[in-house]
């Protein structure tokens, strides 16, 4: 049986939605949660029917979000270093954290290591799409200074992914630039683009707009680029709704006309941008599985997170990894 | 009377709208529009009462958007070489184009020069956003690969140009980051945030989302980053009104309300985030004003770019730039 490590002291809302995300998935699937925290208080939530069907691991501290992830190393009863060391340790197969993702990502890549050809773990996120699939970014914020073969490792990682989790055969992998024409970039993408040139799926430059239309299914990018970008357009969806919300509000005939549009049209974009659909986005690269879920996760988020991880263990997406690394250089 | 050098060939249209705005401009403005391209042709466009309220130089030669940017500099007989020429040669306040970006920005940089505290100019561009007013962005796409001091001058053209152009006094000067926090950003943001301390208005780091929240008047980045935000903002928006379109498809309610909400809701938005209000991005720290539009604009933004051209040799944001980059350091 799959075990998963769950910090379950982390996440904007405390202990709460993260026992009720594990009690949903426990009534869908079969999997080993390992709780890690506050004993006596995850006992006091988790209903008497579940008691059996999980672990607990008691953790005194927990690293809150204003901490320093540098600091992570040394708070060793904390929730979060506890699951994480489960993973090294082997008691666990996979990991999971809606707490300080600083901290998560720190000691996700030193304790449990890196997987042998890679020298950066990513953060990958599904972003919104027209296209038939969404499209896995990476970079988004564990690697802010990228080498060329940081990038070129992101590509490989990024199509193993979506080959094995998303299970689309051929992906096209793209390098995020500042035009599509193979001479755009900036020195860091030039240089990696000769290197991604290797990959089976590459199919070159692609602009910020093409992550959104279904060109290629994955786009490789630096950790600041790609963190500025995923910010961006979240902040852009908010402006567009919060803006037809003022508008809205001002008209009568608006209020109607929005009111027939509400469950057709806006209840199903709602659902398309739900971050909660995921639940979290996964640490790729090392020797394990690591999914760190945003801070404001709710119990459903929690429970597709933890989907997502039990997928990523059967999946195979690290050895995949390594083979794709091993044999196109 | 200001004189304004319009490259009257470049943009994806040909003369037809270009000439068509410079006539919508002429009847509301006072201003000199100089032509530049071929004559013939621009005469069999413009209506007889406008022949002698323009002068038209002879162009043989167009860049087009398949063109190397590098190769505009040889291409001494050009619509666009010759139009920066005229700013040069103090013959023009101003120059405008539509045609190749890179050709425009390569050609006003080198023939026209810097002003002398500016190492490289900058793209700037207005985004909407739920403050008070637009947010001004640079740069998006002159300089790719940028050094700290490059990110400071930048910082301080934008302070100068909310300040003189959209009149906001004390205006706020974000960096662009992965987090807001003093200690983020990458090597290149950490150093420039040094720099940019002693900018008056400078307000530290800012995320993506900050760009349209009203957080900040002026969003300093490098060109391969700003790029790509503008790229992925714009495809986000085209994504949710293309979703929001499909959605209503398929259900008549949602059709009907989609046709109550049209006035009020969807023009006004569609207003909003409509690029021919400006028509144009400055192309800041050359020591003149050079306007660059993108290649679709119609007669309304070449319209509007040449208003703005008008209110940039007006307002003096030259003597600003100097004049902050000189005390402040």
């Amino acid at each position: 049986m799959i075990r998963i490590a769950i910090d379950a002291m982390g996440g904007d809302f405390g202990p709460e939605p993260i026992i009720e995300g594990v009690v949903q998935a426990l009534e869908e699937k079969k999997f080993m949660p390992i709780l890690v925290g506050d004993k006596e208080e995850i006992l006091s939530l988790l209903p008497q029917y579940y008691i059996d069907k999980v672990e607990i691991i008691e953790a005194g501290d927990v690293i809150d979000m204003s901490d320093q992830a540098t600091n992570a190393l040394k708070r060793k009863d904390s929730s979060i270093y506890k699951a994480v060391e489960l993973v090294r340790d082997k008691e666990a197969d996979a990991v999971l954290s809606a707490g300080h993702s600083g901290a998560t990502m720190t000691l996700a890549t030193l304790r449990i290591g890196r997987l042998p050809h890679i020298s950066k773990p990513a953060l990958a996120t599904l972003m919104p799409s027209l296209g038939k699939n969404k499209t896995l970014v990476l970079d988004v914020g564990a690697v802010t200074d990228c080498t060329p073969q940081n990038l070129y490792e992101f590509g490989a990682m990024g199509e193993a992914y979506v080959e094995k989790i998303l299970k689309l055969k051929n992906p096209r992998v793209g390098l995020l630039s500042n035009g599509s024409e193979d001479s755009k970039g900036n020195a860091l993408t030039k240089e990696a683009f000769i290197l991604l040139k290797n990959l089976r799926g590459f199919v070159g430059n692609v602009e910020g707009k093409d992550i959104f239309n279904g060109k290629v299914d994955v786009v490789v990018c630096d950790g600041f680029t790609g963190n500025i970008m995923l910010k961006a357009s979240e902040g852009v969806v908010t402006t567009v709704f919060e803006l037809m919300k003022q508008y809205i509000r001002k008209s009568l005939p608006a209020k109607i006309g929005a009111l027939m549009m509400r469950k057709k049209v806006f209840a199903n974009m709602k659902r398309q941008v739900d971050k909660d659909e995921y639940g979290g986005a996964p640490l790729l690269g090392v020797d394990g599985c690591a999914i760190v879920s945003h801070g404001a996760s709710n119990a459903k988020a929690i429970k597709n997170a933890i989907f997502q991880a039990i997928l990523f263990v059967q999946s195979g997406v690290n050895t995949q990894i390594e083979e794709l690394l091993s044999e196109e250089k």
